[in-house]
């Protein structure tokens, strides 16, 4: 076929992901190796690179192109590619860069200072830095907008999460909403009955990351392709070919290191096993982000928090640390879906987890759209942490609305991709049930590769070749359905 | 002052600089972290970084902002800067692309081949590879003479060591090989009736590790900005505000590792207190490899291999491994100071090294300037180590001519500077002497800031302001000096 306009957007974008190549080991780099007096420099160096970038993806040359690429003879795949091309390529021109520069100065202005204003409880000061965040965001959101056709908060969104809209999210979280609270109630009474023998530590660190290293190979990380490294801040980053992910560990506990480099590892694999023959064109990429954390929870919570998983990792944890009654497999299992409610969502289990998005989402989405300002985001976190949690916020500015960096980062429209994600996860785990129903048994076997190849055809080697409803129909035969979630959750804290 | 064409001029290398960075991080990912996986895709993002890097640096506008600079009102400090750009300019758009390709080519198919051949002790496979390979070379160097006007191989050896030519070169190696040969027999003579206690292995990994890390730091390596890694084949590289050192390890021996790590640590000081306030411009940069190779051989011959050190270090190997008869200072130092002759550069001590780089720069000149051709290079091998270290080598090529990567990977004009830097070194020691009589006592006590002084202020904060003579004057207040390397052979081995 003679498709010379697309080979040349084609070797564009490769081009611009050799760089990007670049960009994440440097990345990666900073988080896991940098000295500290190597950072103002590392900085300049990146800045360097993403401007570099930002001109390539910009390139006057390239709207033309799209446009005559599509009257080209092209494949279905290439005509997917084509359509992420044009993503990419608006997603890039929609702003200008006297917006995205005041923007960088505002956010990285009020994250700076939320540093110490979080711990001081300070939220005037706060406000101070973070009314012309919001300010830019929403002229961002209004850009957006005008571009797409879509609401402010949905162009935000669907940056992340292509496809979705607040009126599907609003329908899904507003159903959970009715169930949750509820649910929690039971499962927290539940579990109150239980005996529960904790852990008993200190847990040395070399032997935490031996246990990371053997269960992550275990979940068929490919390590000649692939790093498991220390960083504060535990991330999934490098090229498919080379994956690093991260994680942190305490003397105090193990869980916490162990159950986070489960949930790396689903975002490692479904990276690693991108379609090979697409890589460095953007029909490769991970679908969007609600699906790589479908992928991560997938490995976290539907996989890693099973009773049989918790069985199979039981052994290990003895020769880790020495046998303790603890690591008794029933007990082990306890101990990984223990459900609390508290104020910080990092911290939460899975039931709870999805109370603090909806949480966000309602006060982000409304923010977005100027319904509500800046200042009554406290009032608001006070009233739905009553209503999800019965938790009293008031006052606690450090435990509520400062608690995350995402609103300071100006990253508003992703918290939504977190619940999405779990509720897709369970959609996955599923239909994994219905085409096999011993599913759960070889789970207990310490059989997991009917997971990998399922997600493996279903999810990672799709990469962007579909749109999400479309590959969630191919995948599962419906589009997202929190009944899934619901029934996961019920079954194994109720059943 | 109003100097706009330079201020252009400087944004540009700036910018380039910061393409640098990130691919000397890159770079040492690849050689201390990246999985074996990884390779294809990271030789991808690295190409196109050098692809766009040589787009700037031969940017046709270039020549003509540099013409123009030079009438601009710059200060001393912003000439010299001029004239370290318009070098870097002259050899970057020296050669055509064709020929780089080709080049690249031959040399990698070369080298490739060469790392089987050498094991298998195969010449004559080697030369099929090797000869087109020396073509091109002369190819390359007879554009770079036209460029230069210098003679072939002093154009070819100028991009390493500016000013040094084949003249100077050939009276100094002329002078050390009439001296050298004697002198071995002397020392090995010498060295015959002492008693020598052997150390006793294994030396576990993680204790020579901690060992290095403390002797780094011992010898002022600033941590807060760099690291000290293992890898295949150490180096130092990263950038002066993140300097990445390397080492490996062997549990047999701990002395290879740790002299090693003390070599590195000449570069990596050096990198890391070039001036500041020049950093991203080439005036900045290292002065040439020969100085570069007088730092790491100022630290690891003349402070790390002194009576003074050996006593200093000696209870650190004891605490490390746990004592032993041979950990005695004067013991340790007559380890450290072993004199063998050998057929292999890597391995040779300070005494015979120059033999093997002497033997070296006089096949690779005439092979360059086309006075031989590479299927003589074997004979004129066995001839000159039979001359330099009495050592027979015929018919053994994998321990001969084949032992170098450099030959094979079209690295011609480059060994001599492994020698000018250890008599730079023992010239700067000198110089060191004379200002402070009381140096080696104070070495003995473990006082080594005066040492390190006097390379910052002399070396390392000139970074590339001056000429190598210019340098070497204001420093040692004569250009190189073989004498005072002859005198510090005598001194330490026959004295």
């Amino acid at each position: 076929m003679n498709t010379p306009t697309y080979d040349e957007l084609s070797a564009h974008f490769t081009r611009l992901h050799h760089y990007a190549h670049l960009g994440s080991i440097v990345s990666w780099d900073r988080a896991a190796n940098m000295p500290p007096k190597g950072n103002d420099a590392r900085a300049s160096a990146m800045a360097e690179l993403a401007a570099l970038m930002h001109r390539l993806r910009t390139e006057p040359a390239l709207g033309d192109r799209i446009v005559r690429a599509e009257q080209e003879p092209l494949s279905d795949h290439q005509r997917a590619n084509l359509r992420e091309i044009r993503r990419e390529w608006l997603q890039a021109t929609a702003l200008p860069e006297s917006l995205v520069t005041r923007q960088e100065l505002a956010s990285s202005r009020c994250e700076h200072a939320w540093r110490t204003q979080r711990p001081a409880n300070d939220w005037r000061g706060f406000l101070d830095n973070w009314q012309p965040v919001v300010a830019l965001a929403r002229e961002e959101a209004a850009l957006l907008a005008a571009q797409t056709g879509l609401s402010k908060y949905d162009a935000m969104m669907d940056r992340f999460e292509p496809g979705m809209r607040s009126e599907q999210v609003g329908r899904v979280f507003g159903a959970v909403r009715q169930w949750l609270p509820d649910l929690i109630d039971r499962v927290v009474e539940r579990q109150s009955k239980q005996t529960l023998i904790d852990a008993r530590g200190p847990f040395p660190v070399p032997a935490q990351q031996a246990l990371c290293q053997r269960v992550v190979a275990m979940l068929g990380f490919d390590f000649a392709a692939g790093r498991l490294d220390t960083s504060t801040h535990p991330f999934s980053g490098g090229v498919p070919e080379d994956v690093r992910m991260t994680t942190r560990y305490r003397e105090d506990e193990f869980l916490p290191a162990l159950m986070g480099t489960v949930h790396e590892t689903g975002h490692g694999r479904y990276e690693q096993n991108r379609p090979r023959e697409w890589l460095g064109q953007p029909v490769s990429e991970a679908r969007s982000m609600a699906i790589h954390e479908s992928q991560s929870l997938s490995f976290e919570m539907q996989l890693g928090s099973h009773p049989g998983f918790a069985k199979v990792i039981a052994p290990l944890l003895g020769q880790a640390f020495g046998e303790q009654p603890a690591f008794e497999p029933g007990n082990l299992w306890r101990l990984m879906t223990r459900v609390k409610r508290g104020l910080i969502r990092v911290d939460a289990d899975e039931v709870t987890y999805p109370a603090h998005v909806i949480l966000r989402y309602e006060i982000e989405r409304p923010l977005i759209e100027g319904e509500i300002e800046p200042e009554d985001v406290p009032a608001l976190w006070d009233q739905k942490m009553a209503e999800l949690l019965h938790l009293d916020t008031r006052g606690n500015f450090k435990d509520g609305p400062l608690q995350d960096v995402h609103w300071p980062e100006s990253l508003f429209g992703y918290f939504p991709c977190y619940s999405l994600g779990a509720m897709y996860a369970a959609q996955w785990f599923a239909a994994m049930r219905r085409a096999m129903p011993d599913l759960d048994a070889r789970i207990g076997r310490g059989e997991f590769a009917p997971v990998f190849d399922w997600l493996r055809d279903n999810i990672w080697q799709q990469g962007s070749r579909w749109s999400t409803d479309e590959l969630a129909v191919r995948a599962s035969g419906e589009v997202l359905n929190p009944a899934h979630f619901k029934a996961h959750l019920e079954a194994r804290y109720l059943g």
